[in-house]
């Protein structure tokens, strides 16, 4: 099935928004077994009708956003019709869903807002919780240049997304025969890279009758998509938990700092931070998970080594000895930071971001993990991340999370 | 000038890599004026021929990003030659800066990345230091089909960006001709909103001959880019500066976490920060630019009451009677900290990051900040950002920042 997205918007072009809709389709549409053909970006104006006449001339099913709100500017609507050969009239129901969504509000409707009401003969309305744009449907059999169906939805996420989910894609999984129980399950993994994968279990994957899969590979993160029936995709993910069980994140789209959190919160466990070479980061993704305040309770950014002795009481010798990136000033660390918070768990990292600030015997990358756990030795790791600055932080972030983790599902 | 840009790469369009090339062009093209007509993604492999084809029709200049690589899915240079009926040839100099790429890295090339030097007859070679796909530039009196000028670019940023601005942009602008002169402002603004721009000065603005200008809204950022001569550009910035010259963040561009980072180094002060409700997000903003351990030393995020008390000397007494979310909560977290830490300026923030935890008294979305100074009354300020928890966040460390910015420009 050859789709076509097309998305309008002058701010997209000038470069004042960036465009999320290619990937956020993508996803989508993978998660059904469907491709985007092409994806074809325009100002807002006339410049959507040339466009829908050539996509919908090569395609199945043609997807637009943006361009139907009330000013001058939006003619998505107008193009459509005029491209398919349709009138234009007002539905009851848009303009009854318009005047409730203004009176709610407390609000005027103005004049412009009616042809937002508007849809092509015979097309489906579809309705918008979250705006004032009705989306619409055109069914492949009233298109009289070719058997294309044609989506017109909202720009804004906030819109497009839920009205994506109940209004489109029950019609794309019908139009393109997809079976009801095909879905995605998405696997996280850390601590491994791609090739990792494609070396241990590409083949099994690729064996296993009904599924189709695919990779996503982030800062210390792959991402493992499984596509099918259930039963494809449990026997996909047997087959990738036979080899990277100890690396899972999660199977359900859980970021690892919200896998953290919830580990944290089913043992009843507080956490302490402390932190020097990723300055707060670690601390900043523990928080932008909701209930963290619950888990979560002391963050040290000791970015200074007198920060370091005086806020968790590292010795002036290791220091001294070992120079502030080593393990003995890790370890001090984690210990001190367990004993000031008096958390159930601590984890301490210091290394060097860059860019400058190393040497030959601790090159630009180096860091030192560490994580004290009341009543258990504490446990310290070296890594190495030679990335710009934003990559290093973010993969040694990746990296402790990743270690308090572990030490969690033992 | 109508300019068309084609992104090649299945990546892009299944959804697993952002294409940030869209929103890049546009900024880019904006600089000199000039806009983006239309923008297409296809997959790698033939899809591009098409494509190139109708975009070469409708256009002056053309620009294809990606395909240029060794593999058999790399096909832009094929197609380009097919499309403009033209041969492909080996090019030289191209080879040998191949061989050299690979001689540099102790490599041995693949009889594959031979095709990597290959250009249309008569085309410009680009030079790639990057990377081992070379660009292609051919010029519009060698295309057949129509006088347009097509660019071959490599996709990734770190190899198209340097090619960009080295061997496109000088091309485009005696294509266009842009004067030499005509060159770009940015101007970064915070606590002001776009609104408040165009009421008070668009007016003005418009008035300027030879002056384009541009908003582009951040949470808590308005940037302002004035595009035109020298002469013009000043003009506007004059405008501008007249209105909110006390919000102003930077004029080349510079992030506000850079510009707090230069002010406290201009000044020798230190800096500690003492969080709450941001989690660590200002620290990890602070830590971001290099050369901040000369100034930020302690972060403190006391996400936990007894955080507050214990890191920071924050009393029970204002804790039981005021609430962790007040004014002499912020105030006593940026003195302690001040004390704690012995710095030159402490700032503190304790908020409500939501989305639960709010009340009639103190909803969602509620933040009290302080600045402390060595020999000077501590300042408190409040504030309010109803938005969802990340968002809140960057809004909340926005406010911050400025707060010792502005504290600093006196």
């Amino acid at each position: 099935m050859h789709i076509e997205v097309i998305t309008t918007g002058t701010e997209l072009l000038l470069g004042t928004t960036q465009n999320t809709h290619a990937a956020w389709f993508g996803q989508e549409l993978f998660r059904l077994g469907l491709r985007v053909a092409r994806l074809t970006t325009v100002p807002d104006g006339d410049a959507i009708e040339q466009a829908l006449d050539e996509a919908i001339r090569r395609s199945d099913v043609v997807i637009v956003t943006g361009g139907l709100g009330p000013t001058s500017d939006d003619l998505t609507r107008e193009a459509t019709a005029k491209v398919l050969g349709l009138e234009l009239i007002e539905d009851e129901a848009a303009m009854r869903s318009l005047e409730v969504f203004f009176a709610t509000r407390k609000k005027v409707m103005a004049e412009t807002n009616r042809k937002q009401a508007q849809a092509p003969v015979g097309a489906d309305v579809l309705p918008n919780g979250n705006g004032t744009a009705p989306g619409v449907y055109v069914p492949p059999r009233l298109n009289k240049v070719r058997a294309c169906a044609v989506f017109l939805l909202p720009g804004p996420p906030r819109e497009l997304y839920p009205m994506y989910w109940d209004e489109v894609e029950p019609r794309l999984r019908a139009l393109a025969g997809v079976s009801a129980d095909r879905g995605m399950t998405e696997m996280k993994f850390t601590g491994v890279g791609e090739s990792d994968f494609h070396q241990a279990i590409d083949g099994a994957l690729a064996a296993i009758t009904g599924l189709e899969y695919g990779y996503c590979a982030r800062i210390s993160e792959v991402d493992l998509r499984l596509i099918g029936a259930l039963e494809a995709r449990e026997m996909g993910r047997t087959v990738a938990m036979s080899a990277f069980s100890t690396h899972l994140i999660s199977d359900d789209g859980t970021s690892l700092e919200a896998a953290v959190v919830r580990l944290l919160q089913r043992n009843n466990f507080t956490l302490a931070l402390a932190e020097s070479c990723t300055g707060g980061l670690i601390s900043s993704r523990v928080t932008d998970v909701p209930g963290s305040s619950e888990v979560f309770t002391h963050g040290f950014v000791t970015y200074a080594n007198r920060a370091k002795v005086k806020m968790l009481g590292v010795s002036e010798a290791a220091l001294a000895e070992h120079g502030a990136v080593s393990e003995a000033v890790a370890r001090e660390m984690a210990e001190g930071s367990l004993r000031v918070a008096d958390t159930d768990l601590a984890a301490a990292v210091t290394g060097i971001a860059g860019p400058s600030g190393g040497t030959e015997e601790k090159p630009v990358g180096t860091a030192w993990l560490a994580l004290a756990r009341k009543g258990h030795p504490t446990l310290v790791e070296k890594a190495f991340h030679l990335r710009d600055r934003n990559g290093f932080k973010k993969a040694v972030s990746q990296a402790v999370l990743d270690m308090i983790r572990r030490s969690l599902q033992d």
